[in-house]
């Protein structure tokens, strides 16, 4: 396994210079403490904590998997203990409500630190970074008994939490979903139904799991309108707040998986389990959509970790591994031949890597400080900045993960027959990162929210809130040195905005027109933003060449024209795809098909 | 796992009716008995065989792996008892010269064979699979004794060969090799050394195993010069071609993978080993490029069948499961969902499968042709093919199987979280898949020597061989109804020999030019070439619409229209990162990259 060393000078960047965090937190209600210190502080901390705890877990949690017994489930050896340690050092509590026992730091602290543990240990995040939606949930939506008697442990980690929505027959279609909640005298429901892949469903690490379950009333509308939301915990929770007798919920299997083999994906049977309406009834999604976002730059962040650390296996290895001289000439004479890194379609993978997941780093910081924005700033901030997120999520979302396989697996590419043997590290990274693409909604389904729910469905008001941030920046940085930048970043608005009208003339008559042009619209967009973000960091870095860290900031500038000129014309692919209309898709009929 | 149905009717388009075997093979001295009833007889038996015999083996194989024990190596259930009926059916003898025992049928034929058993069990596949390499070694290199000794049960199949090359220090840079052959009185040579990554080095299907060896003279000069060719039994060889005693070849262990678990890739160690020298001294290297075209289209075909195998499980998923409705209206109405075909999204993803694995069985077969053009044609045929050969096939090992990498992984997308789940199959078809980018040359090196030696290395000679006769198709096929595909082809044609044009004049100043141009340039020939076999395809089908089989004709007609205007744009996006040159890739310097 790559030996993961947290990338803090590149982390410092982003957060301090770019999105000059410290003046940030500063003017929003709540956080005027978060002072640069205190952030540097923690995430040190967190990078030790990473480094050295979950990083060392990371392999042998992936040979070792999970194993159930009995409806019990034993995860890899060193994972409860480590679990231990990051909830006895308040890491689970850091970004939650000061309301319920959490420290109230920032949703962007939240996110590098989940960035480092991720990085370091994806299967070991799942088991705390599933409570995120059981939190927001019953902060959310939960009555004044049910945020005391859930939140405190919830929060501090000694009970984990769950979501409970896919059923056998149903994942993307959560309409189809049977599990239903009869309601009893006394207030309380019984739940009955079986739900699969539920992460961290069932585990060694904590003494009580609440699960969030979707079902149904017995009178429920048919479809999404007919879903509630529920608490069913695994222990039975006393009214002041102590384990109770068992719940009838008990975990049946879990799935072989192609990754993550460190983290428990279980089937879970709720046998007339007793189960606590949260929110309306029938509202369950409207409620779930609330922290929806979240949710996804959670996910998100699962592409630039896995990016990073494949980048850093492939690193080292270019640089130690000899073959082949330079075609320039020899830069290791002495040795039996030159360090692959001196090739050029070795650097062309490597910079992929860095240009993806550095660009990625600065886009899914940008959107955890929106988080922060919606949470705590004044209406009108707080309500542009849930606009942006709106927009910007679903391209967080797919695009990032698709760059995090995408970086993966180059990863292996460059250790060439090693890369595919299991003891180096870098084909674990691939089937890891495999899952991102899929689970908290597809590539597909994010493609759809965007184009036909965000973009469309907005009027394109949504699209322009983000286009008229490229417009100033582009405005405002205009000179002779940035135009190798500003200049494609102001066509490729301009177009943006023009293939976004042509779809939606076209889907007024063709509703298929939307969904034939939904993927190659997301990865055009996702490009696009990334190259905002690589300009910003290119003229950021521009200014600061000749200060203390010159090379550091020569290397941002590199990678930035390399991702303009390498990555960035995917573009004119993804444009063709999308003009090419419907009909190549649709023509065929489905008995054509065929084998 | 996917239940895999040879796709016979496709097989029979390509080889029957695209590139007309039957007349071809009639004109061809030595084949002219290889009539389509022949043909189609030995593939339906070959289709039986993949399906009942090898395609059940496959899922247990990937789950049980092989195992080592004290030198020995067991290879996974019902493996050997395979390799047994294959060998009595006569299927290892194909297609091997009947010189030595063998059945003297078309390469073509052995292609498609291998196709059919390999897209039922690509793992199995790999121990008659490599033996190919040592026949072809022994036929072209080795004298009568040689030839007399080890072709006949070589050529049956009661023994099987290797191909030793790789050691820990080098792969791609064969250059660097250490093994050591001594010259002893007796005319053969005592060997010391260590090899890995040997697949199909050690197993319990046949009663011995040949490796050729790659190794040096003691006196040989450095580098990839000093490189000459071993025979080394498994058991010496008695003067009757009986059994003798034991080598001393030890295999010392078996790589855990990522994928392709039932095939054995060894780590082989030389103590003191008796072999013979095979060829020249020191010519090693050259006498292996012989048939270098060969192994690598027996590489590409992985490509083609693990598109073909995850098509195959996507289609019948997507034809099942049901999800959401049809955007311009249900199609399944009295049902819960209409079944996720519907949906665009799933469409791209299908298309974008059977586009790659259909063009891709055109593209190989049509190789495979000229593979037996180069054998039996007369000089002027035969050389034109050879020059046709050295040009397509780096395009066919390394864009094949970069596609069938990518079908592979849509397969997994299609079916959602249950893509990621083992016991489905599909993420077992990505795991088996990643090897084929990588063994038999790396993506990296087929692009360089698609680039360098063949297309700048000839001038553009190699390269206008084949645009030429892309022209004359053109030329031939132009009218109202094919200006679909022929112009756009045109106008591909000339900007191929145009880049090709400024990459070599770019690297004549620069000779990293060439190397930062090559992989970009090597996908931007692929999509041509494959366009090629599409617009054939269709042309062909418009004129067969009307026929008996009209919606099979329909479809191929629809698949190309989707080639043409969603895949083959793909090509903007290379050829601007061709155009961007080599500075983008060479301007950081290597300490420059760090973390």
């Amino acid at each position: 396994m790559p030996t993961y060393k947290a990338p803090l000078r590149e982390i410092h960047f982003v957060m301090h210079e770019l999105l000059e965090s410290e003046s940030f937190y500063k003017r929003l209600p709540g956080f005027e403490d978060v002072t640069r210190d205190l952030m540097d502080a923690i995430l040190k901390e967190a990078a030790r904590f990473s480094e050295d705890v979950l990083a060392p877990l990371n392999r042998q949690g992936d040979e070792q998997g999970c194993s159930w017994d009995d409806g019990e489930v034993m995860t890899p050896d060193g994972f409860a203990a480590a679990y231990k340690q990051y909830v006895k050092n308040g890491w689970a509590s850091l970004a939650a409500d000061r309301e319920h026992g959490g420290q109230g730091m920032p949703n962007l602290l939240g996110t590098i630190v989940n960035e480092l543990a991720g990085t370091a240990n994806w299967s070991w995040l799942m088991y705390p970074g599933l409570s995120h939606g059981a939190v927001k949930t019953i902060e959310s939506h939960g009555d004044p008994d049910q945020q005391r008697k859930f939140l405190p442990k919830l929060i501090t980690g000694e009970w984990t939490g769950t979501m409970c929505l896919t059923e056998s027959q149903c994942g993307s279609d959560l309409g189809l979903l049977q599990t239903k909640a009869e309601p009893q005298k006394d207030g309380s429901y019984i739940l009955s139904g079986t739900k699969i892949f539920i992460s961290a469903g069932e585990h060694d690490m904590a003494e009580n799991i609440v699960h969030i379950v979707l079902a149904r009333l017995p009178d429920a509308p048919a479809g999404t309108k007919g879903i509630s939301l529920f608490i069913v915990p695994k222990y039975n929770v006393e009214n002041d707040g102590g384990i109770g007798s068992r719940n009838n919920v008990l975990c049946t299997s879990i799935e072989k998986k192609m990754g993550i083999h460190g983290s428990a994906t279980c089937v879970l049977n709720f046998d007339e389990a007793k189960g606590f309406l949260i929110g309306p009834e029938n509202k369950g999604l409207a409620c779930m959509f609330t922290f929806i976002n979240t949710s996804r730059i959670g996910t998100a962040i699962q592409g630039l970790a896995h990016a990073e650390l494949s980048f850093q296996g492939a690193l080292s290895y270019a640089k130690d591994r000899l073959a082949m001289r330079s075609l320039a000439g020899p830069v290791n004479a002495d040795g039996p031949a030159d360090p692959i890194i001196v090739h050029p379609d070795i650097r062309r993978m490597l910079l992929t890597q860095k240009a993806l997941s550095e660009g990625s780093r600065a886009f899914l910081y940008y959107l955890s400080q929106l988080g922060d924005l919606v949470d705590a700033g004044d209406e009108e901030r707080a309500r542009k900045a849930n606009d942006l997120m709106a927009l910007l999520t679903p391209i967080g979302k797919a695009f990032v993960t698709e760059s995090g396989f995408e970086a993966a697996n180059l990863g292996i590419q460059i250790y060439g027959g090693h890369g595919f043997i299991r003891e180096w590290g870098m084909e674990q990274i691939v089937r890891d990162a495999r899952i991102a693409m899929i689970y908290e909604g597809t590539t597909g389904i994010q493609a759809l929210d965007l184009l036909g729910r965000k973009v469309l469905g907005s009027g394109g008001k949504l699209l322009v809130g983000f286009t008229t941030i490229l417009e100033n920046f582009c405005d405002e940085n205009l000179n002779e040195e940035t135009a190798a930048f500003i200049d494609p970043l102001k066509r490729y608005k301009d177009e943006w905005l023009k293939i976004s009208m042509e779809i939606g003339e076209r889907a007024i008559k063709d509703p298929n027109e939307a969904g034939a042009a939904a993927y190659d619209y997301l990865m055009y967009s996702g490009y696009i933003v990334l190259g905002y973000f690589w300009a910003r960091m290119a003229i950021l870095s521009q200014k600061k060449i000749g200060s203390s860290d010159t090379s550091f900031y020569e290397a941002k500038l590199i990678t930035a024209k390399f991702y303009f000129e390498r990555i960035l014309p995917r573009t004119r692919y993804h444009c063709e795809s999308i003009s090419s209309g419907a009909e190549n898709l649709m023509d065929m009929p489905a008995d054509m098909f065929s084998i």
